[in-house]
C-alpha cells in the first residue's frame, strides 16, 4: 500500500507529450476558436483546494521544473528544463473531485477567485523560473497555458503519457 | 484542504475523450505497430500498489462504470454506461511514483506478476459488468485496453479531458 496521511492543498497530474493543442477561447459568432500549441514537453493539469495559499506556489514550481518527470531520447529520466521541453499548464477543477455514491463532489476545491489568483501566480513563477535556466530559455522552448474557468478542449499526442500525480 | 488519511491500494486517473488511439504492439522488423481505437468515452489509467488484492477489483469496476464521470451532450453528468461510451484501459505504472528529491521512485508499486494479474482481472470484470448493462451493450460501445508492460503510446482527442482521480 502507498500510505497517504496528510492534507492536500493542490493536486497536479502530469503527462508527457510530443504535441498538444489546447483551446484558450471558444469560437463565437464573430471569430474562430483560439488555440495554443506545444511540441515535445509536459502537460500540467492543476487543481487548488480550499486553504491553499500563495506560499505553496514556489514549492509546486520547483517540483514541476526540477523533478525528473520527462524522458530523454536516450531513455534517461530528466527534468523538463534539462529535456528541454515545452510546458502547457491546464486548469483542471475536476481533479479536486471526490466520489460520494454515484456523484462526484467538489466541495474541497478553492473558490473561483482564489483559484484564479493561484493559477496566475503559478504561471508567472513558472515562467520566471524557466527563464532562469539557460538550457531551457536558450532552447526556444515555451510555456503556454489554458484560460481559467474555460472548458479545456485538448488534443494530446504522446510517445507514452508517463502520467504522474504530485500532491502538495 | 482535502484530507486524505488512508492506505491506497490502487490509483486511477480518468479522462474523457471524443477519440483515443493506443499502441498495443510496437512495430518490429516484420510488421507495423498495432493500435486500438475508441470513439467517445473514457480513458482509464490504472496503477496497482503492493498489497492490493483481487478483492479490490469489484469496487474499482463499480466506481468506473457507475460514478457519473462523463458528460452527456446536454451537459448532464452521467456514468459511462449511461452515456453510453467506449472505455480504454491503460496500465500506467508511473502513477505510483513518489518524488524523493529530484527523482521519482516507484517502491510502492505492485510487482509485475501481481500487477499483470490484477490488470487482467480488471479488464475481464469490466467487460462482464459492461455487458450486463443493456444500455451500454446494445449501443455498440466497446472496451479496449493496452498491453501491460508496454510503452503506452497514446493519442487523445478531447472536448475537455475532465480529469478525475480515484483511489482505492
Amino acid at each position: 500500500m502507498a500510505t497517504i496521511d496528510r492534507d492536500v492543498a493542490a493536486r497536479v497530474v502530469l503527462q508527457q507529450c510530443v504535441h498538444a493543442k489546447l483551446q484558450v477561447r471558444p469560437h463565437d459568432e464573430n471569430s474562430h476558436a483560439e488555440w495554443v500549441e506545444i511540441k515535445r514537453g509536459m502537460v500540467v493539469y492543476v487543481c487548488f483546494f480550499k486553504g491553499s495559499t500563495k506560499d505553496l506556489i514556489p514549492k509546486i514550481v520547483s517540483s514541476l521544473l526540477n523533478v525528473k518527470l520527462s524522458e530523454s531520447d536516450s531513455g534517461k529520466h530528466v527534468s523538463i528544463t534539462e529535456l528541454p521541453g515545452d510546458v502547457l499548464i491546464v486548469p483542471q477543477a475536476t481533479l479536486g473531485g471526490r466520489s460520494k455514491g454515484r456523484c462526484m463532489q467538489y466541495h474541497s476545491n478553492a473558490g473561483k477567485e482564489q483559484g484564479m489568483e493561484l493559477y496566475g501566480l503559478l504561471i508567472a513563477q513558472c515562467q520566471k523560473e524557466l527563464e532562469s535556466h539557460p538550457q531551457w530559455s536558450e532552447s526556444g522552448a515555451a510555456l503556454l497555458y489554458g484560460t481559467y474557468g474555460n472548458r479545456q478542449v485538448l488534443k494530446l499526442d504522446t510517445n507514452g503519457p508517463y502520467t504522474h500525480l504530485l500532491e502538495f
